[in-house]
């Protein structure tokens, strides 16, 4: 099967919004995790910029040099054989020449949040956050996942919280973006009536305490997101390794469930469809 | 404290190989997992180079742009307080140039394989590798672990295995090398005769089976790392949470035991001494 274009891939990509099941998509940090996830089956794979940026070393919040992203963005969209997505913070100086970097980096989707660079529980303006959406979708064929960090941050008064969160998505909807994401969301009623109240597709980020997967689709959500999850729970297991190896002076946490050298190796050889 | 120099990181280091304990490392493969070993109070991290070309795409054996190895080191030595040791295969085209790159990059230590590059069972002429070992000595101060890949790749008639590995070794030592690596040994009664056979201090790999460090430290071993034990741990554990998130569409193997997104932060967050 030749590798399908840049314009095949957004469309298949856009189509699984739609489709009878709901989009699980895990996020990668690196080129390994991403070839392990498209092992296991996924259609599509999404990155996590907080994961990126731990690789590099910066922490969340708009800190990296974006190209450094954009060019794990580029080895994770060369490397395997489905469409990939971005996360990329708050799209950094300018979203639209982030989209454009995207674009020409492999990818076929983004995320958007609307968190003031550099702020932590402050939004954008909306009506600036709209024009950037708009913006992106007149110029790139992107699948653009438009979040909003109202809930994530907690911002505003609890009891407005989730009007003032549906106001914002539907407005990203209206200016163009594909899929609406409301992290920080988890209880099964709140996310049953936000997929009520906006006016397209939803997407969870799954943590601790989230409905599984069969029940966000029983709710109607489209796409549910994993985030840094994955590569803070690797995180988790590199730091029982080194407790291990540093107290008793053992291996097991290291070598029980560990992927062979030679199979790291034939995945790493293999070339993407 | 103030930051210590690169010639005092290296002295501390190569102290560090004739103390009454044992020196263990710890292999990183990014910056995030550099800092979880700092934390765990290692006195120095050694990198991975099979863990650094995994992130970014590449299989193990010299593939890598030799650019993105340095620049991960960097990275790293920047990141933590501790002395860094780089783990950089064979060396590259010219393993003097890399071992000046290292320098400059903040690194104190240098594994220098001796396998052929680009070749699985064949080993450098030994002379040329001896002139490389003295060539790295004259121009750098860093603590030369030098490798033989004899044990590792299998090289050679089984019956003469263990003397040529410490004919290599004890003339790797004699051109100036600090420490002497022989990985692909696990066995508690070969490890102890190398410790009595070569004329320097010994560096095992841990691997599934090793004697634990204690052990290994009652026989004489200098120095263990892990080599690429813990990513392919870390790829294990993102193998099993892509399994239960496409499978059952549960979270549990990504929540339990992860690093939380705010201690993550911290953690990037905080300034090297």
């Amino acid at each position: 099967m030749p590798a399908m274009t840049q314009p095949e891939r957004a469309r298949v990509f856009r189509e699984l919004h739609r489709g009878p099941r709901i989009l699980v998509l895990p996020n990668a940090w690196d080129v390994a995790s991403a070839r392990v996830f498209e092992d296991a089956g996924f259609p599509a794979i999404a990155t996590t910029s907080a994961g990126v940026t731990t690789v590099f070393g910066y922490p969340d919040g708009q800190y990296i040099n974006p190209a450094l992203m954009w060019d794990m963005v580029r080895r994770i969209a060369q490397a395997v054989a489905v469409p990939v997505t971005a996360d990329v913070e708050a799209g950094y100086d300018d979203p639209v020449q982030t989209a454009l970097a995207l674009m020409e980096a492999g990818a076929i989707g983004m995320n958007l949040e609307d968190l003031e660079s550099g702020h932590e529980s402050t939004l954008t303006d909306l009506p600036k956050q709209v024009e950037e959406i708009r913006r992106i979708r007149s110029e790139t064929n992107l699948v653009i996942n438009a979040r909003t960090d109202t809930f994530l941050a907690s911002i505003g008064d609890p009891a407005t919280r989730f009007d003032s969160a549906v106001q914002r998505l539907n407005a990203y909807r209206e200016a163009g973006a594909d899929c609406l994401f409301a992290p920080g969301v988890r209880d099964a009623e709140t996310i049953g009536r936000l997929v009520q109240a906006v006016q397209g597709p939803l997407n969870i980020l799954a943590v601790a305490g989230t409905p599984p997967v069969p029940e966000l689709q029983r709710l109607g959500v489209a796409r549910v997101t994993v985030g840094s999850g994955p590569m803070r729970a690797t995180l988790g297991l590199t730091r029982r390794i080194a407790q291990e190896l540093a107290s008793a002076g053992t291996f097991s946490s290291m070598t029980e469930g560990a992927i062979s050298y030679a199979d790291v190796n034939a995945m790493l050889q293999r070339k993407p469809a």
